[in-house]
């Protein structure tokens, strides 16, 4: 189906920010920012990417790890009748809008409104995080395939990594900071080796990035520091994790630098 | 560990090209395509972004499904060659270099010439052609994971696909379209229901994209067209496929003319 969109005509873009350097921004992405009246945003997303759209009214709606500090409804109300009025609308959340992020929901919300919008991919964290630390989610000889899952409730993650082959496929957790202890014990219990190498990805392509490796019955204990609170982890598990120190060597800041480049 | 990059060093960008919709670029990718001497890129690679390199020499790998049509040790050799006489060389792949597209093998062979290098993520097939197809790979309800399998040999995706709970979570095959009446033989005798929303995604970010949607017992008569011979194809299987026909609704283009944009 296809609907007309006269320019004058509000309409709603669900974009990803990527993991939160602007440079990973896509294209599209920057137009849209570029060009919103209005930009409702997640609490994570970064002060660089906001400025982007700095004619626009903005609007944090605190999301963070997947809880709202404003009720879904009125996130949607205020993306619905913004578009109404005719606004242009970005909502603009952290990695892609349709990995783990809640962006079908709201998609559904303005569909179900009458609401013309657009989803714009953005990088997930799922994959660019790792790939950022000099992690490939597939290598091969190591893994052919890997495995996303919320680390948020054991009730979502746990039937799914019980029934996998030990050491089958790459495992990335999203929001698994707090489950990690578990989540360890859980795969250990279903016989994946104690050395099996394990990272731990924070704040992913922003400054203050950490990285910690380890094999995997030490995440549990891991001891991960950043100078955010609560910041976006991204857990890694599986032998893909291994190539981390050869291929980390890779220096973006000091390739930038020496292109004489900077957003 | 950093190293130092001096301006007239050569290096190496593994840079992810995306879907194919040069839009869906990120910045750096742009950069660094803007900046290259030489462009080594995949076959799938789209004309229009390649055209943001036209001042370096470019040269087609040939690559296609993850069969080189020149050996992967040329590609090494080349990359190699080049950062050592000083160039700046962008190796280009369709969706992101590390999922399933060899970007860490290359990776591991410029960290032993000791070539400075860099990975620039691009979106991944696996999760930008669902979604510009209105396919979320997760939706609250539906779906909270998903796992992305390479189509290229049984054994390969035959393990991990047996050993899944039926209808667990969202099944992204890329380079599985010759495999796809396998592949949905596999899960149907592992108990997945027949009626499964599934579909398969050609093409997409392109002009040429096409979907095909319909029940799991129908991917392997499913007749999927294209204009181009051999497309690059994602399959996706789940609940999160029912979503489409109301999240695809949306029309990039009808709003890119809106808003008067094009690259």
């Amino acid at each position: 189906m296809r609907l007309p969109y006269p320019p004058h005509r509000g309409f709603v873009s669900l974009v990803g920010a990527g993991p939160g350097d602007p440079e990973l921004l896509t294209l599209r992405a920057v137009r849209r920012l570029q060009e919103a009246d209005l930009v409702l945003y997640d609490a994570l997303v970064s002060p660089e990417t906001l400025s982007l759209a700095s004619h626009a009214q903005r609007f944090q709606t605190g999301k963070r790890a997947g809880r709202p500090s404003i009720r879904q409804e009125t996130i949607n109300r205020l993306m619905v009748g913004a578009a109404r009025r005719g606004r242009r609308v970005v909502r603009l959340k952290c990695g892609d809008p349709f990995v783990l992020g809640r962006g079908g929901e709201e998609a559904l919300a303005l569909a179900a409104a009458g609401i013309p919008f657009e989803v714009v991919p953005g990088l997930s964290t799922a994959i660019a995080a790792p790939a950022l630390a000099g992690i490939p989610v597939t290598h091969r000889g190591l893994a052919s395939s890997f495995i996303v899952v919320s680390g948020h409730a054991e009730t979502a993650y746990g039937p799914v990594l019980r029934s996998l082959p030990a050491g089958s496929l790459t495992v990335v957790v999203l929001m698994g900071l707090a489950s990690r202890e578990r989540l360890a014990s859980l795969l250990l219990d279903q016989g994946w080796a104690p050395s099996t190498p394990t990272a731990v990805l924070l704040a992913a392509g922003t400054p203050w990035a950490r990285v910690w490796t380890g094999p995997l019955d030490a995440l549990g204990s891991a001891s991960v520091l950043a100078e955010v609170a609560d910041p976006p982890g991204t857990i890694v598990i599986g032998e893909v994790v291994s190539l981390a120190e050869t291929l980390s060597a890779t220096a973006h800041d000091d390739l930038a630098l020496a292109a004489g480049q900077g957003l």
